[in-house]
């Protein structure tokens, strides 16, 4: 029942340009790497999992390696070690290897992926070695937010939803998945305009990196992240799941408590300086999905 | 702070087209009704706020004879009853009225509310009498993900985004609020092409009405529907969070065992004739905000 689930999931897959981006560039970004291959699978790799292949993934899985844990309730440590003990106990010391540090690898510039649609969709990456740990994480935070991370109000969707009408929806985001690190983004627009919403993000990459933001544009943007943040912790469930998730994105514990002073504490000089030095327009790498006019396959 | 979070949220729904559309059309299809006004307040009402309003409000709306509960998990009725006395029982035993049942009152034809962007949005409802009790309710809520509820794949997507390129998301959706319930959906599109979206929108409507669907959408439909259910109980924490929402919603708990075997048994002739009955063309209010060409204000 859940291979058939999965499978109407990745025939559906197939027909979305977004998935069929996001596969084809990791493809190219990842090669040789976990990366690179589909979350979901494929229709080939989900047609002939055997019983035996999920019971050998298991194993290799589910170590005491590989747990992270968050607690969060009226316990305290030493009550909490025998029944960590009594759930866990039984689970194998080590498992799998995790996957090795990689660099985003996809050349720089455009590749264009044919597809029989009246629209393009286009994802763009940029490199960056900047993971949670980093001393530019949380200016770069903020800056991604005002870029194209903030939906309505971001720089992105002004420029190219709200004064062009090139797209109905536009974003940007900083991926840290443990073994690499970009700056990404998503747009979609139709073929005889995607090429002028590719060259509004190069040239908004551009005027960040050389200008920064405006003290406006730090203080709104301070004010949503510090205010929206202390709406997700209100319920036990919910500050374990985001404390393992912070976890296994390699945040320590201390960051829910220092983060939004952190914020505070941001300048518009500080962002400058990170946008300065991770920005680089020349760097980004463009997949495009569709059948885009005038722009130009340069791999 | 949740008041300076929740303005925050308000001022950047003033620059959303889709909140604007789905607020002015509540508007207007339920004045004089709660359903008339924003579930997020609005800047003046949140602006006015005092903590005796939220003690009033709490007194109003926590008591016993609106409580809704779900209790999943090892225990029996009787071991059960004292833990709800204890956590339930000095609510108040009656609260303020629910709303009163209401039909939606929009004028059919379309609404124009301008609104300065190179894009429009359109919102559409059209009334309908049959609450998840009624016997078309199964067949209906099968139709809606063959018409527009299943995203790629669905009969809308497919003819207003692949084919024609006028959009990068339609849908459609069965509303049912408990005072009323309506048959809804929404597509962005530029202002010049708006208009051939929405008349795709009602010659698909109208084509459901007369031809219903084929066996081949229904068989897509049916494993979709039934397939991805399980996949919503794998916790007691969601199972009794369905199931507090399906008693919100007017479902029966029973609903939940036989929901799969009632889809299973759905012929392409029952969706023929709950289409035939309840989708209405004529009936069909659409509101539009932005700077539509060619689209004429009916009301």
């Amino acid at each position: 029942r859940v291979r058939a689930q999965i499978i109407s999931g990745l025939e559906s897959d197939l027909k979305d340009p977004q998935t069929i981006a996001s596969n084809k560039l990791n493809a190219i970004a990842f090669a040789g790497h976990p990366y690179a291959l589909p979350s979901n699978g494929t229709l080939d790799t989900v047609e002939a999992l055997t019983r035996s292949d999920l019971i050998d993934a298991h194993r290799a899985v589910l170590t005491k390696d590989h747990l992270v844990l968050s607690v969060v309730g009226d316990v305290t440590a030493a009550e909490l070690a025998p029944m960590l003990d009594t759930v866990f106990g039984g689970l194998p010391e080590k498992g799998a290897k995790l996957p090795q540090k990689i660099v985003f690898g996809a050349s720089k510039g455009t590749t264009v992926v044919d597809f029989p649609s009246p629209q393009s969709q286009a994802i763009w990456a940029q490199p960056i070695d900047v993971d949670p740990d980093h001393p530019d994480f949380i200016p770069l935070f903020v800056m991604n937010h005002i870029l194209g991370g903030g939906g309505f109000g971001s720089r992105l969707t002004d420029e190219v939803r709200e004064k062009r009408g090139l797209t109905y929806g536009i974003y940007s985001y900083i991926a840290w998945l443990g073994a690499t690190e970009y700056l990404g983004g998503s747009v979609a627009s139709a073929n005889a305009t995607i090429g002028e919403a590719i060259s509004v993000v190069k040239d908004e990459w551009k005027r960040m990196a050389e200008d920064g933001i405006t003290e406006l544009e730090l203080e709104k943007a301070k004010k949503y992240l510090t205010g929206s943040y202390a709406l997700r912790f209100d319920g036990n469930a919910k500050i374990a799941r985001m404390m393992a998730g912070m976890q296994l994105d390699g945040f320590v514990p201390e960051y829910i408590n220092v983060r939004n002073e952190r914020i505070n504490a941001i300048t518009v000089e500080d962002v400058a300086r990170v946008a300065r030095t991770h920005m680089q327009p020349d760097d980004l790498r463009f997949l495009i999905v569709g059948r885009p006019e005038s722009v130009l396959s340069t791999n």
